[in-house]
Formats: C-alpha cells, structure tokens, sequence
C-alpha cells in the first residue's frame, strides 16, 4: 500500500514501470483482510450504506444552487436517494478560473506530492468505492472493488507518473554558451511548462473511475484545474474520489475547486455547456461514439476520447480448444460484455479450426462455444459474480432485439437470478451465427452481452475483416488464436496497421478484456475507438505548452 | 562537420543536446574555406548556374506528366527558368502508399543512418543550396548558407534525434510477471511504433528549408513517406534536399519514392488537392493564417502549423539605449522583415524609459530607434548584407500601403541600391507611430519591413497589449527590455500565459528572431501563431500509435 512518507520512491517506480512495462501496481487488487485489514468490507458497506438517502455533504465547492441526483442501483432498481450539489457549468468554470493561477504556481513536486496523498487516503476507502460502484454500474463485487479502486488508482497513478516525467523532461534553467571565435556567446535560458487551462473530465457510466481518473489526474499534475463531470447514472464513485482530491487540497493550503465535481441537474444534461464554454482548453471523455465526434470537432480545444469499437476474436487454431473455449465464456460474460474491451465479433473459419493436428468442425467449434458460455452462467457458484447486473434498461432491451437480427441464435439469453438480489436487472450473454456478407449487423458496437459468430471462408479472410472493422469503426482489443507463426507474424502487422493491440492464444486466468495499468496502454489513438490512449506521452504533453525566456549573462 | 562512420555518436550527442539545451549544434555555420574547403563557394555557385535554364534531373520519381517551375531571383527579378519534373497529386499519393510498406518496417536505426547519410552529403552543397535560397526568398548570401544549409540541417538532426528518442522510449519486448498467490501470471509482451501513413510537408516562400526539414524528417524518421511540397517561387532548395534523400534511399537499397517533390503547375497549386486526400495522414505547414486554419480544420488529418504572429517588443527600461535601439534595428532589418520572428510593434510608455536613472523622454527614444534603423540600412557596408531583397512584389507594396495608415512615419522607406546586383527588389524599413487605441491597424501581421511605435500610458499597459495580441493573433517572439527584476518577472509570467517566448535585454550579436536549434523550441504552439513546436516532444508523437502485443510463456 502507499505510504504518504515514500511518494518519491513510489512516483520513481511508477516511472521506470512505465519505461520497463513489466509488473507494476501501487495498489493491491486482491480485497482481502491481509492487504485491508479484517474489518474492511463491513466498514466500506456501512460507509457506503450511510451515504444513501441523503445530500452528499464531502464536497467542498461553497453553497450549491440546487441539490440533484438520479443515481439508481442496478441490482436493486431503486434510487440511491443520493442529492449532490449543484452548481450551473458557468460558475464551475468561473470557479475553475479563479484557481486556474494558484495551481499552475504549484511546483509539480507538491503537485505530486497532493495527488498521491489524495491516491494514499482513497485506498482507505476502496471498499466504499467499491459498493458505490457496485450500486450505480452493476459490476460485481470483485470487479467493483478492483477496477474503480486499486486499478483505478493505478491508472491514475500512471498518469501522475507520466505527467511528472514528462515535466521534468527538459531543464527549468540551462547556461548557453556559443563559440564565436574570439568570445563566447553566453545566454542564460529558462522554460516553464505553462498548463493548457481550465480542463473537463467526461465520465462513463459503467466504469465511471477507471476511465475518468487518468485524464483527471494527467490535467491536474500538468497544473490544469479540473472539472470532473461523471455520468448522471453513476455519480457517486467519482464524488468520493474528487472528495479525496478536495481534502488533499485543502490539507496544503490550496483551494479545493481545483478539482470540482459536477453533477447533471435531474432535468438536463450539462456536459456541451462545459465542454463548449470558451475558458475550457482541455476535454476528456469515455463515451458514445456520437458525442466524442461532437467533443472531437469542437475548434479550439484539446480533446482525449475513448468511444466505441468493435472487438474481434480470430480463430484459426489451437493446442486446447476447451480452454480456449472457457477463456472466451468468461472475457463475453464478465461484467455482462459491458466492457469497451469485451469481444464481440468471432471469426471462425468454415472449415473450421486445427487443434494438435486434428480438423475440429466450425459446427462442432461453436457448440462448445456456446456451451462453455452456458456452463459458466449456470454455475451459481461463478455465474453471478462474472455477470453482474446490466447498467441500463437499453443494454436490457439490446439483447432482447437482437431477436430479430439475420442471424441464427446459437445461445439464447435464460433466466438468471442473483443470490444476494432479488430485484437485479440481468441478462445472460447471446450468441448468434451471422453470414459473413451481414456486415451491416456487425459492424458496430452492440454493447452488452452480445456475440457474433461469422463464418469465414478461412483465416485470411478473418484477419481482412477483423482489420477494416478495427480501421472503419474502431477497436479497443483483439484475441487470436493461431499455433501457426507465420498467421501470428500476419496478425500482428495487420492488426497493428489498424492500431489495434492483440492478446494471443490466452487461457487460464488472464482475458484480452483486461489491460493493465504500467504495461497495456489503453486505447491506442490509432483507430475511431478513440484519439487518446492511456498512458503514453502523447496523452500528458498536449496538456501544457513549453515557454522559453533567455538574456545574455553579464559578465 | 559530420562523419558518416559517426552516426551514432552525433545521434547521442543530438539526443543529450535536446535534453541540456546548452550549445549545440551538429553543422559548423561559418561559411568559412576552414569548416568547408577552399573552393566550396566557387564551386558551390558554379553548380547553382548549372542548375538554371534547365529542367532538374537529379529526382528520382519516375517519368513526370509534365515539366513546370516558376520561380524568379528577386535578385535579378528574372525567370530562373528551372523546369521540375510535374505529378499529379494522385500519382504522388499513389507513389507514396506504395512506399509505405517498405518504410515502415525498415528499423529506427537505419531509419537514422539514411537520414544522416542525406544531411551529411548535404553539407557538401550548402553553397549551392545558399545561392539557390538566396535566388528564390531574397535573402542574403550569409543568412541563406546559414539558414538554409547548417541551420535547417540542424533542425533536421533535432527532428532525428527527437523522433529516435521518442521511438526507444518504450521497449520492444517485455516480459510482464504477476504474482496471483500461488503462481506468477506470465506475458510475453511487445509493441511497435507504427507510423499514421503519407505525410505532406508544405513549405513556405522565406525560408523554405529550415521551415520544411523538421516536419520532414520528423515524419521520415518515424516511418512515414513524405511528398514535399515547396511553395511554388521557392522549389529549388527543397529539391536539392529531397534529391539527397532520395539519394541515401537508394544507396540503402530502398525506393526512393519514400521521399517525393511535388511541384505545382504553373496554372494552378495543387496544395488542397494533396492535403484532402484520404491516404495522407499527415500535414506540416508554413504559411499565411487563413490557409494554416483550413488545414486545421480538416477532419481525420494530424496537422502541424506555423502560421502568422504578430511580435512585440516592450520596452521599459535599459542600461544603454544606444545599445538597444542598434540591436533593434538589426532585428527589423534583418531580410527586411520578411522573418516569422522579427518585431514589428514596439509599446513604449509615453514616459519614456529609464536609462541608468535618467528618464529618456519617449520623442528621444523613438527617434533613436529611427536614427539606428537608418544609419545601419545606410551603411553601405553593412545595410545590403542584413536586409537582402524582397521575395514577393506583395510585400514591397504593404510597405508602400502603410502612408494610407492612421499613424505618424517616423522613418519612410529610401532608395537603396544593391552593389551586386543592380535590378534587385529592395525596401528599406519603415517606422510608423500608431496610437495604442489603433490597434486595428497593429492587431495583425504585417509582413515586411515594417515596424509600428506605440505610445502607451506605461509598462502595465505595454505588457497587457503584448500579452492580448499573442493570445487572440499569435506571436512567434517576443524581446523586452527591462532592468526592474518584478517587470521582468511580470513580462515572463504573463507572455508565458500567452505562450510566447521572451528575450529580455538583447544587445550585442544576439538577436529576439534568432531561435537556435537543440535549445529554443521555434513557435510553442500554445498561441493562435500555430499548433507546433520545432521540436519538443508533441511534434514527434503525434506522428506514429504505439500498438501492444502479448502472449502466455509457455513453460
């Protein structure tokens, strides 16, 4: 766990993790009582349990103009009663502003030092987070407690990491000393990295920390304040982490609405009044592909986006087919396919796939698929915890439609039930055969616990499709299987042309939907899924302008 | 000079120069028989004349559709009647996606090695290249060997050397071990730097090398072909440029279509055309705003500009005037303005300036300025060698437009004559007092030898219009003269907000429009001046998507 007496130690590893991209986390993932102490969970379940029904008092933003919230629990289907305070996007920015010269005066040292204290005392509460999480997303309890607590915080950590490198990657002050011949030219030379200004961060609502915290954190160590702006649905998981950032603030005598939550008033939503506002410089957004064109187009500004895209799965051999199968069950059922790196589209080769020398039939191959599907949904044991509950009754309904697609229903979604609430929305995973020549049905993000299996005339073919999807509409992650090196070699350079990251022949306890902070950058920039990646150089330096001042030294 | 068997060396050294930014340069800039051989001048002038009056057959692009070119000394104000080989901007597109291929996966290191090898065998025709600047922009023969030979080839070696870092920064191969208990997960991991695609580095009619090589090479370095398109009066430099890296491409066995010259017909340009076209990626420009602003704007493209600014010069006080106004007027004679770095409004407090104590009224300090501008352009010795001609009949009339402004002359432009060359289109500066309530007139660009006094109530005021103009019109420079060390603090603090840097107390043979290679980062991109910066890091990463790929150790 982070310790507030070794940021420097922490931000050096974080940032040689970076470069090596081996294992690295600040934040132990796994929730048990030897890394959070035997009265964790109780302790984060009442925390959480005693901010329900009420106005969200932790903020410190001044008087509010109204207080709102419209947060309802996935697993229960009723509101969380939570009203936090709202502020119209004019006075935010206002705000903002008014911080924006204290900030960018703060060295990036006590930067640093504010940002991991704020990271330091939210790993205090990440079982808090985790039942916020739970109760406004749907994910499970293991995911919950992971993704938007230590992972999270890992990729926040990592932007924390870049940004301060990326600051001190040229000299505050050199000496320039040029040979005239008969003298020296001597110049004294001095740069600041100044911050681009005020900066917005647009949350998502099924994974509304993990994918908000690496802008809000990359704005804030390059000395922007920031906006943070979660979705209506899931408020709350975002509102404890600005709060930490807020406490942080004021605990080094520094104005808290550097950092600013805002909340959508019940009636409207105010995320375009934020982001067209001519003092915001700086956007970030995980989102639908529509508005992150929008956000994208708008002149004058710097904008991050992670938007939609469609996964792929090539298949074309194998050593163990069942393993591969069950790696595939688990990466379409977890978190319900609610995930931007779920797969949805799976190539198979009509003649189907060469598993240890032996042709297994495309039939035969996709029976096992589904059934791999059925059996982990079934289990009560695993079924639940990997599914969760669906996030929004149009997820719901997007399964229920897939009815009437042309395809041919492979796995069809049953009745579930969760064993601790009655009254989750669920909805188990779908699987249906569509022609290869049915691009108009898979080439988009069906978002959800949805799977398509197509056909193809053989590898090459699922490699030429998986491509254009990835160049035309954008992907966020690939799984192929192949023992063939010379297929593998194939993969990567086409995959990579679509700027696409490929997870090979994975089995066991690791899934191409997950992407780790330190070594997987998220997104690569490179495809319509997204112009940002977290975390490479680009995402931190567009955040700042370098300014240079010389003299001559007198001599 | 450098050596071909040190490449690695001077890359090294290229690298850790960016980082100190201290003194460096890789190309010596005296022009002396020491650095470049007795005969280097001669012989470089005679391979200019034997260049003229005849089509250019040193590229090796293939059978062209037609043989234009339409470039005139403004030396001699007379056809050069160099005839460049014509290809549609189809044909280039075409002949560079096909390259693309092949130049992507050849690796950084040979990448550099071919780059170098282009700017080392450069370095033998930096006369030939002066003469061809000196015939094309009007500058003279010192500022075109410096600015175009050693000079543009040292913002080359940056754009190398920067590209090269950024493309190590990650490793190629990782392995990614995570403890889970009772086992360590384990990845073999990788990623490739994959370059976006055809590039189009657009020049400028001033200077069309040093402006044109960063983008140039910066795209090179990082795998993308590249269709250079000089303005349409300056080919011939760049052709130069583009021959010797088509040369060191073939050497190392590689199409020299990697790096093509596109050169407009003489009925039309065909810029637009290249820059829509779907296959181009990437954009490099140097120009007027209007056109750098459509290039922004232009969807799906990674556009890098440098557009017009509008530099100030505050002046507050000094501690020799003389001094001052000499380093002035050297900076607004320098090629006759034509630089997007030289002054053009000078804020002057109506008080006048402090000089070692004594107040200098304003009426005496503005006609020292007047009376040092005129003594330098009236020295016969000096004045020829530092204005140079006039590139385009366009500027020479915005000198003769500036008696319709509403201001004072202070100094009108006089006849001058050059010794070498009698028909030569000359312009000697203006000087225009305008009142600080005009600022239509001193809001904008006005490109040329001409300088605007402006009388403000004191340095508050001078300070607060220099800061308003680089933030709504763009600077590229900015020069202040202060000895109250708050001021000069002031003037940083404020000028960095508008991203401009400042050169405080210039005197000497130092002056605000010199940006040196390896230490002044040109333009900051954080004004309306232009997005880019030669060269930090963001006009390198931009140009390439890092893609990840990773697999299970099999044990």
């Amino acid at each position: 766990m982070i310790d507030l007496n070794e940021h420097e130690q922490i931000l050096k590893q974080a940032i040689n993790a970076l470069h090596d991209r081996t294992y690295f986390a600040g934040f132990p993932e796994n929730p048990s009582p030897d890394n959070y102490g035997a009265d964790a969970d109780a302790k984060g379940q009442k925390l959480f349990n005693n901010l329900l029904n009420k106005p969200y008092e932790e903020l410190r933003q001044g008087e509010p103009e109204a207080w709102v919230g419209q947060e309802e629990s996935p697993y229960t289907q009723e509101s969380l009663g939570i009203k936090y305070p709202y502020f119209s996007p004019g006075k935010l920015v206002a705000h903002a502003q008014e911080t924006f010269h204290q900030w960018r005066k703060v060295p990036a040292d006590t930067r640093a030092t504010i940002l991991l204290d704020a990271l330091s005392n939210l790993q205090n509460r990440f079982f808090e987070l985790a039942y916020a999480t739970m109760h406004t997303t749907g994910q499970a309890f293991m995911m919950a407690f992971q993704a938007s607590g230590p992972h999270a915080a890992d990729r926040a950590l990592e932007a924390i990491a870049a940004g301060y490198e990326e600051l001190n990657r040229f000299p505050k002050e050199a000496n320039w000393e040029k040979p005239m011949g008969k003298y020296n030219l001597k110049l004294q030379k001095s740069w600041v990295a100044v911050p681009k200004g005020v900066a917005v961060a647009i949350g998502c609502s099924t994974f509304p920390t993990w994918n908000t915290v690496p802008g809000m954190f990359g704005s804030l160590i390059t000395g922007n304040p920031v906006i943070v702006k979660p979705h209506p649905k899931s408020v709350l998981p975002m509102a404890l982490i600005v709060a930490e950032v807020q406490k942080a603030l004021a605990t080094h005598g520094l104005n808290p609405q550097i950092c600013q939550l805002a909340v959508d008033p019940d009636d409207r939503l105010i995320t375009k009044d934020l982001a067209e506002h001519p003092v915001v410089k700086i956007i970030d957004y995980t989102g639908n592909t529509a508005f992150g064109n929008y956000l994208e187009s708008l002149p004058g500004k710097i904008v991050f986006t992670e938007k939609a895209g469609v996964n792929s799965v090539i298949l074309d051999s194998a050593s163990d087919l069942d393993k591969v199968m069950q790696n595939l069950a688990f990466s379409v059922s977890l978190y319900s396919g609610q995930m931007c790196t779920a797969p949805q589209n799976f190539f198979i080769p009509e003649s189907g796939l060469n598993v240890n020398g032996t042709q297994i039939p495309y039939e035969q191959v996709v029976q096992k698929f589904a059934d791999a599907v059925s059996a982990l949904i079934n289990n009560p044991k695993v079924g639940p915890h990997v599914l969760g509950a669906i996030q929004s009754p149009v997820t719901a309904q997007r399964v229920k439609d897939m009815e009437n697609i042309p395809g041919k229903p492979l796995l069809t979604t049953c009745d579930l039930a969760n064993p601790q609430f009655a009254g989750a929305r669920l909805c188990s995973p779908v699987i249906y055969e569509v022609p290869a020549s049915a691009k108009e049905v898979y080439n988009r993000e069906l978002f959800g616990p949805i799977a398509l299996v197509i056909k193809t005339q053989n590898t090459e073919e699922s490699i030429a499709l998986a491509k254009e999807l990835a160049q035309e509409h954008g992907a966020i992650s690939c799984g192929a299987y192949t023992t063939n090196s010379d297929i593998k070699e194939q993969i990567k350079d086409e995959m990579s042309l679509a700027g696409t990251p490929v997870s090979f022949n994975l089995t066991g306890n690791i899934y191409l939907n997950q992407h780790a902070s330190f070594s997987d950058f998220h997104v690569t920039g490179g495809n319509p899924a997204g112009n940002a990646s977290f975390t490479n150089p680009e995402f931190i330096v567009k955040r700042f302008t370098w300014v240079g001042f010389r003299e001559p030294v007198r001599e």
